[in-house]
């Protein structure tokens, strides 16, 4: 099939690009205003996505492009809103005025996250896709608001959409500004004569942790055997302590550390417990992880200690 | 308490003054670019609502400006998400603002609508406020973004909102864009000589139908005494089918018709049952409905008469 990519430069982006690619599916790439390695895409210009459209003719179109980061959304939530809401309202505009001209529907798989659920009861773990979303922060009401947008073209215009709601994805490549290669990226700094001491948030939270790659061939098998017009869980339905994560890379650095709590990594309307159940997926598609957590970490600590390195 | 209303020249607006009026409340009362009987505000310019609520200095701001017909929402899905989400995200953030300026949170009292619980099976019926969203059109999608939205800025900015799901609101003033006072419409130009045909949608549709003074007081009972981050059901609780309303209507008018069916009048993906359940709304407020449906379709049909009769 084509496909064709938006955040392509992104930290799920690339290792998408390499599972199409693994996969033998061809591959158009379109990143953000200043990446040199894809081309650039404006998600609030819809005739530029439409352009992208008419260039790629893509079978399917993987949306990854959208700000993530949850305390930027805190800070900026408006700038938030408009690329994750009006930028995906646009593409699904393209998409609607593409399928009419060209007589062709390509898929849409819509990167959306496992925050859509939010402050949810404890007896609702493992969360299932049909939980009634209760977002509890701009990132995440964002991508619900999306989803929302997604829904209702889906079933007024044919939309072929299907929703993909990752859990924490992790592996190398993703940005030190999340915690656990922000962790890495301490214990490597320290390995090579910092100063032993961490800065940590809360490290009771117990999260679903999937490696990306995993995800990154989920995303292709939805696109090949995915439900229009549902939504998936992406996780791997089985729970960490963030402080298990944390001794597994103090094992990978090998340095003796200081932890130490700090009052400012620690979110707003945090929760002590997130866990996804991937029957879904599994079913619809056959898709299982295959790597696990330990191996994720251990690689996420090789990439931090070579990039601090080559730095 | 002093009332901010936005869309305060529509439907429900002008009978939310009405009631703020009666109930003894301070009204600022704004409206779309052309209205003659409000001040003029332009949802998509963030200062523009920056400088309402400092003119207003609200205790409560009700939400009604939006673009609310289904129809005009199929043609044009782009200017209705940007009317009732962006829209309602720039208010969203004015209120932020003006609460960090000011040092005061005016409660924000949004209109949805029940068009977000969409496409449900039989056995949700009446629907609770937990049932998930399920939205089946571009209007009913922009509402349930909206409410995403201000969910999140509820949980993060501690946002005072409450959110109103209004199923079928009828009564004086409806555009007759809308089945009720259309058909009322075309019953009073057949009374008064016109041909004795008429054209209707679905008539075995069921709708939860509630007059929009009782819709009012319920809004002003919401602003005093709903929950914060809560969401109502607006409805009567009971349920009559189109054909019901339009048999009432042919009593009012006292002519003989013959009525048509035309599938131009047929929404896509409408539903044969909708009904609502308020034991949430009347256990918040006292609030109760008063004005049987009998009752407003007579006034519908009278209002209907003698529009015609001055125009």
């Amino acid at each position: 099939m084509r496909a064709l990519v938006t955040g392509a430069t992104g930290f799920v982006g690339r290792h998408l690009l390499a599972a199409l690619a693994e996969a033998g599916h061809e591959r158009f790439a379109c990143g953000g205003p200043h990446d040199a390695d894809a081309m650039p895409l404006d998600l609030a210009d819809p005739s530029a996505l439409r352009g992208a459209l008419d260039l790629a003719q893509p079978d399917v179109v993987f949306h990854l492009a959208a700000q993530t980061f949850v305390p930027e959304a805190l800070a900026n939530p408006g700038a938030t809103y408009g690329t994750n809401v009006t930028g995906t309202a646009n593409l699904a505009q393209a998409l609607r005025d593409y399928a009419r001209a060209e007589n062709a529907t390509p898929r849409l798989i819509f990167a959306s996250s496992a925050e859509v659920y939010g402050h949810q009861p404890p007896q609702a773990f493992p969360l299932v896709e049909t939980t009634s979303l209760s977002p509890n922060n701009p990132y995440a009401a964002s991508k619900a608001a999306a989803e929302m947008l997604l829904l209702g073209e889906a079933r007024t215009f044919a939309l072929d959409v299907v929703i993909v709601r990752s859990f924490n994805l992790i592996g190398p490549g993703q940005s030190d500004r999340f915690v656990v290669p922000n962790f890495a990226k301490q214990l490597a700094q320290i390995a090579s004569g910092g100063k032993p001491v961490m800065h940590v948030g809360n490290l009771e939270a117990k999260r679903d942790f999937l490696d990306v790659r995993d995800a990154a061939r989920a995303y292709v098998a939805l696109a090949e055997r995915g439900v229009r017009g549902e939504a998936y869980n992406l996780c791997s339905g089985s729970v960490h302590a963030i402080k298990d994560v944390l001794r597994e890379l103090i094992l990978a650095a090998h340095v003796p550390v200081e932890v130490r709590e700090d009052p400012e990594r620690m979110r707003p309307s945090d929760t002590p417990l997130f866990l996804g159940d991937n029957t879904k997926l599994r079913a619809a598609t056959g898709w299982e992880p295959r790597i696990a957590l330990r191996s994720s970490i251990r690689e996420i600590y090789a990439a931090a200690s070579s990039q601090l390195g080559a730095s």
